[in-house]
């Protein structure tokens, strides 16, 4: 089959274990076809409860699972820890940070995206996404220092900042979080936080577009908008930020301070189209045949957030999760048809099976296209299936739990400061600085 | 009762919010004296488990709580974050980093004890304690990558020095950890490292003393030693640490190359005898009276791994979780009867719940004085105990669900590499650093 080292080839090497790398590698389970996964993180992580760890409900391994566990089952599949820096389609090589190389011959882009500043990379560190556990982490521990510090200081002025919490971008990432900061603020100060009044409270959801949840139907994103006002969320919607530093956002004019800034205002695709020298669509992502080969590169497939794939339409598909998943399944069968000699001709088609986004306790919307659900019923519906597709029994289990119990109590589990976090790698705000304050009462 | 500012005097302060604090805040609780507890960190920590967060099996979260929601229900306790770098005997106030200080009428120093290095606090980054979840996580961080890295290595001496694992400290702690490395290496050797042999894998654990585990009786010490050599570990006695680098120690002329290092050799308390001005005793504890003040200052106590107090036969107390808890029920207690007026003279008296190690899966010891228990029932009891011990049904739930799904299934659900940690904290290994040698073969 090849010429290459054996102690190093394989026959399909799958770049990402995100959901479209994932399932494009169980695809080719016991399939006999050797396949090599290079991830530079050994775990996958369950991205849509990934806001769940920022506002202190879950643990970051209740949503994250080894690769190496998920895989481990299949003789065939080989993982590598390895950063991807380059490849060489020529050669048919991937090329890792380390200077060795994967040979390939077939070859699946599955490398995901992340947040797109529109070239203000400078503002990331003072305003994280929520892509990895270690963002995730830091926002965590921002606003529960914010808490903490609040409780001690006496200006206003200085109160005010603390208890300020802007998300930028009304998405459903954006959405999920202006929701979760806002129970999370309400529940604290209820049972916790004696000397903090929850009309201190300031939590902002900026949107730049005319509405928030643009990819929903106009309806639900009306009742997104009604519900979250409800619960406390300023929603500022055809606003745009034109400046962040560590202590303050700007819209225009307008100097808003705040303690805790959360971006998740767009995407781009991961560096791939550079790796292979092509010119990156929307968003950077790399067009794809319909069979999601690169055209010209029958040999090399590109799926999830990556690929810029379209409908029959002629539409781009949506980055999420069930594209991603679905990409991956698809070419996995492509790639045992291949490689056993048969012919595999029909183009990839999306099946939707809704789409969905949480706004708070008792309230989900959900648009399956042909009809929608919103409030309770959809808000159910939400946690039934996120419960369902995470990764085995046990976390299944562990995250129920967990979410039963809040759902009585209030109470969430995870609320840690971590006491290393935040020095080295969270500029703006150590956790030596001092109180700004002397502490006040109690109550 | 005071001529102190109103909005910051409390009649009682505790500072320290482990086992001792929260056991004298609950007792405290609901008693109409005023109460602030101050730690630096936001969370108690049930360490006794710690080691299982090091080793993969439990989430941090699982283990702490919110010294908030420890104490939330009771009106009259307050809660601050703040570090404390003084104590003003003299003007009854605790002086804190930020320069504020809390005056008291009565004190109360649970400030617990940290790893002692013996004058080498060098090697602390190279071999950290097990304090910390900041701790447990570096931990836990190095064992997983050292794996990751030997699947990938072919040279013989790197993969040697990759698979070596040094626990330094033949304690309760040490004996958890070797027990519970050597146990998570079989596991993910046997599932999903498919290029590491098992006996490849050497795990040492250090003891200068003649034998491990002093504090117990010779024959469970005995059974423990022959447990671990049984599960592969290499029990060194009589050999004292000389030298410790960020890949390797030396036992005087013998240089080992590791890649883990864990430091359980000896503690040493907190520096509350420094910021009280008076000389510390053995491993720097602060002599007390009977009634756990310190002398001189009946407004003073002293409790926990802080205090050295004696029993009857005038024996120092263990620094154990369970004198400091009944050191702190004790101490509110006393604060109680002197803060209404009335005497309380009977000394504290330690009772012994028993002391208790775990090897292994299925093997434990328990030293109750006048009789013993080890192998599978010792275990059975321990994990009993320590779930029971645990801060809240929700916590217990969720370890028990952990501990039966890894009995079952020996996975260890938290095998997370943070991707941003090490980074800027963990000086030995960056995770960037590439990897040695060129891919190994999967299989």
């Amino acid at each position: 089959m090849s010429t290459h080292d054996p102690y190093t080839h394989s026959q399909v090497v799958i770049i990402g274990a995100g959901f479209a790398g994932l399932a494009c590698a169980k695809g080719l389970g016991k399939s006999g076809i050797t396949v090599t996964v290079v991830d530079r993180r050994n775990h996958n992580l369950f991205q849509p409860l990934l806001y769940q760890v920022a506002t202190a409900a879950l643990s970051p391994a209740d949503i994250a699972e080894p690769v190496r566990r998920t895989l481990g089952r299949y003789d065939n599949i080989r993982v590598l820890l390895g950063e991807v820096v380059g490849i060489d389609s020529t050669g048919h090589r991937v090329l890792l940070k380390d200077g060795t190389s994967l040979p390939y011959d077939d070859l699946v882009i599955a490398t995901g995206s992340e947040y797109n500043y529109f070239g203000n990379d400078g503002w990331k560190p003072f305003a994280p996404g929520l892509k990895t556990i270690h963002e995730a982490r830091l926002i965590r521990h921002r606003l529960l220092s914010a808490f903490e510090r609040a409780e001690r200081a006496t200006d206003p002025a200085i109160r005010k900042r603390l208890l300020t919490f802007a998300i930028i971008g009304g998405g459903p990432t954006g959405v999920e979080m202006a929701g979760a900061i806002s129970e999370l603020a309400r529940q604290m100060i209820h049972h916790d936080f004696k000397a903090i009044n929850k009309n201190e409270v300031d939590v902002l959801l900026i949107e730049a577009g005319p509405r928030i949840l643009a990819a929903f139907p106009e309806k639900l994103a009306a009742y997104a908008h009604a519900y979250l006002t409800d619960i406390g969320v300023r929603v500022l919607t055809g606003r745009s930020v034109t400046k962040i530093d560590a202590d303050s956002l700007s819209l225009g004019d307008e100097r808003i301070e705040t303690s805790c800034i959360v971006w998740g205002a767009g995407v781009r695709a991961s560096p791939a189209a550079r790796w292979l020298g092509v010119e990156g669509g929307q968003q950077g992502r790399i067009p794809v045949e319909p069979d999601l080969s690169l055209p010209g590169h029958p040999d090399i497939a590109v799926i999830g957030d990556t690929a810029l794939a379209t409908d029959e339409d002629g539409k781009p598909l949506p980055a999420l999760a069930q594209v991603a998943k679905q990409q991956g399944e698809y070419v996995a069968d492509r790639l045992r048809h291949k490689l056993t000699g048969r012919t595999h001709t029909a183009p990839f088609r999306f099946h939707n099976r809704g789409n969905t986004a949480v706004i708070g306790r008792n309230a989900a919307i959900f648009d399956f296209g042909s009809w929608t659900l919103k409030g309770r019923m959809a808000w159910f519906l939400w946690a039934l299936v996120h419960v369902y597709l995470l990764v085995n029994f046990e976390k299944r289990l562990l995250v129920s739990i967990q979410w039963i119990t809040r759902y009585f109590t209030r109470q969430r589990s995870a609320r840690l400061i971590d006491e290393n976090h935040g020095r080295d790698d969270d500029t703006s705000e150590p956790p030596d600085k001092p109180f700004e304050n002397p502490p006040a009462a109690g109550r």
